[in-house]
């Protein structure tokens, strides 16, 4: 992506302040910031904030009215290397970053009216905000950012698929595995997923990988553990990496070595089936949650309804879960350039488990599947 | 750690809640979290909460007393197999989550009063909050909690002990490589490092890995890129791992092969002895300031007192940066059990950087320090 790009996109994030009728944006280190600017930064103690005004030009007795930085001395040589934010202001440790935050406010005349801050945004950060402008009304930046961010560009369809594929090819080379898998750990297997993905070109592991070995697998948001690999034994397998900033997030269930139980068949069946469905009722104009719905009824008729504990997926941006939630009562339709997750699963307490999951890209007349490696459990 | 110990925590933050005039205490998934339950896990988008009420008996027209976790159904296997909290509520995908918080809150009797929010908690969930309690006023999990976790118990410190261990073995591993270093990019040793974490024991990296080679080592918070090692270059080598939760932070500056720059054997030189000179400084009773006052004397009189451009140092425990900071203006006493990071650094722009940093714990009369390779540029 060329650094325009991040200009352009603070110039649509003024717009969208102003449709929303908010007068300011605040964000910190945050998937918003990274967007924004192309600064990616874990959160941590030091107030690092961009502030983003809607008026142009500024509110009354503004002095300032360009998006600025304001960041921690130690910073500052990076922010302007990496970033084209033109107004950049620092404190050094030692200083009151507080009294900084006030006067920023104050120039850009963002001390009072509707301000966003950050959906992620630290309290302690956000408690700082609220008291360097008590007047002020607050609200959350996804109002006006959301509708930008879930559209993708090509840019970052491109980033996706790159990162998709990285993925497939990591569950090529475990389902190659075979039964070598049996007696290594959850966490080797979540280490050799990391090597592999570093192999095909990813970027690190974009969450916690979840190896559900067994029983695990019917914890849905089990990591990994100690747990032995066994012959016969379904493996939830849910890992993504990233390319250029942006994930990939895909889910397979395998039996390495023997047969599974006869009903973990049935089972591994109804989800492949919910899956595709759900896949197939992936298009502009389609509520959300009818996706959801398509996902649950085909595993409702297979009596398992009350095993499906989740929602069929969510939207995958910078942020690995954004909007649109693909979640019963989200009546949101799909436009193109939405990315989605579609991931039911079945989950039987002290038993085992099975997900399915693919990310896709709506299209003009339907969707676009970013996975295209074997469903199957073998 | 045996259970009993985050049940015995839960007791000890509910007294510090009537200590400091708080009604209650909400946490989402954060440090604060995994310190009373045991449950660790990242902050997500649902509605994952511990609300500690500070009445025993209840308040006015509480129909409930206890801690109480509310989660997505999707974590209640798990929440109930890992932690001992008895109270544990459920909503599920597609169900209002901010139904059942108001819900909850008015059942312990929390509509009102003081209410203490981690200091992490994303603006969403603050926001909600606020929403389901309006008459409250909100305050910050540090004001009461930040006293308890700020001393160690020997458990936690035996923990920091071998996770600093297993840092100390792969820095020796490191300056083993020699001159088969040059060549590599930053981001082979920073994979290098995560290997050599893993077999010492390690579990998985406790922040971003820092390898800044050459001018990259002027950017403190610069991570790992693609530049590759030159002999004669100095890089700045910071990361860490972690050991039943709690993480090592450690930084030397190595020069694989060849000779560096005149000048760094002098910067070098600064470092090493304004380190020493802050260990040194640490004991009980002495101000988080006067540490850092310490380090800063010996550079600057070294004659690079501008290019020390951050703090001394921080507090460690479950947060990598954590209370108390070892900065101007922090007068707070050391106590024993604290443990601080000393990490003075010189950076000089486009050239090099030079950091050298270990933890330290702060005992009856003096300090521990759990980092003891060598301090060395060869």
């Amino acid at each position: 992506m060329t650094e325009d790009v991040h200009a352009e996109r603070r110039e649509r994030a003024t717009a969208r302040l102003r449709e929303t009728g908010a007068a300011g944006l605040v964000c910190f280190p945050s998937r918003n910031l990274q967007y924004l600017t192309g600064f990616a930064e874990e959160p941590g103690e030091r107030h690092l904030l961009l502030v983003v005004p809607a008026d142009d030009p500024p509110a009354d007795g503004a002095t300032a009215t360009e998006p600025t930085l304001l960041v921690p001395a130690l910073y500052e040589t990076q922010v302007r290397e990496e970033t084209t934010v033109g107004a950049v202001r620092t404190w050094a440790d030692g200083d009151d970053p507080t009294a900084a935050v006030r006067d920023l406010l104050g120039d850009l005349g963002l001390r009072e009216g509707r301000l966003l801050v950050d959906d992620t945004m630290w309290a302690t950060f956000a408690q700082d905000l609220r008291d360097a402008a008590p007047d002020a009304e607050w609200g959350l930046a996804s109002e006006a950012l959301a509708d930008l961010r879930v559209r993708k560009d090509e840019a970052e369809l491109d980033a996706m698929r790159a990162a998709a594929a990285a993925a497939d090819e990591t569950v090529r080379d475990l389902r190659d595995l075979g039964a070598d898998a049996v007696g290594m750990t959850e966490r080797d297997l979540a280490d050799r997923i990391a090597d592999r993905l570093a192999v095909h070109g990813g970027e690190g592991t974009a969450f916690e990988t979840i190896v559900g070995a067994g029983p695990n697998g019917a914890k849905p948001h089990h990591g990994s553990g100690d747990r032995e690999i066994r012959a016969g034994e379904p493996v939830v397998l849910d890992f993504g990496t990233r390319v250029d900033g942006y994930p990939s997030d895909q889910t397979r269930t395998l039996v390495f070595d023997g047969e599974p139980p006869a009903e973990y068949e049935r089972v591994h069946e109804a989800v492949r089936e919910a899956q595709a469905a759900a896949v197939e009722a992936v298009e502009p104009g389609v509520p959300a949650e009818a996706v959801d719905r398509a996902a649950r009824e085909v595993i409702e008729a297979a009596g398992y309804g009350d095993a499906f504990v989740h929602r069929t997926g969510h939207g995958v941006g910078l942020d690995v879960h954004e909007e649109p939630y693909v979640v019963a009562g989200n009546d949101r339709a799909l436009e193109p350039g939405m990315v989605v997750s579609v991931e039911p699963g079945i989950y039987l307490d002290g038993r085992f488990g099975c997900r399915i999951e693919d990310l896709v890209v709506v299209t003009e007349n339907g969707c676009e599947r970013l996975n295209d490696t074997d469903r199957g459990w073998r």
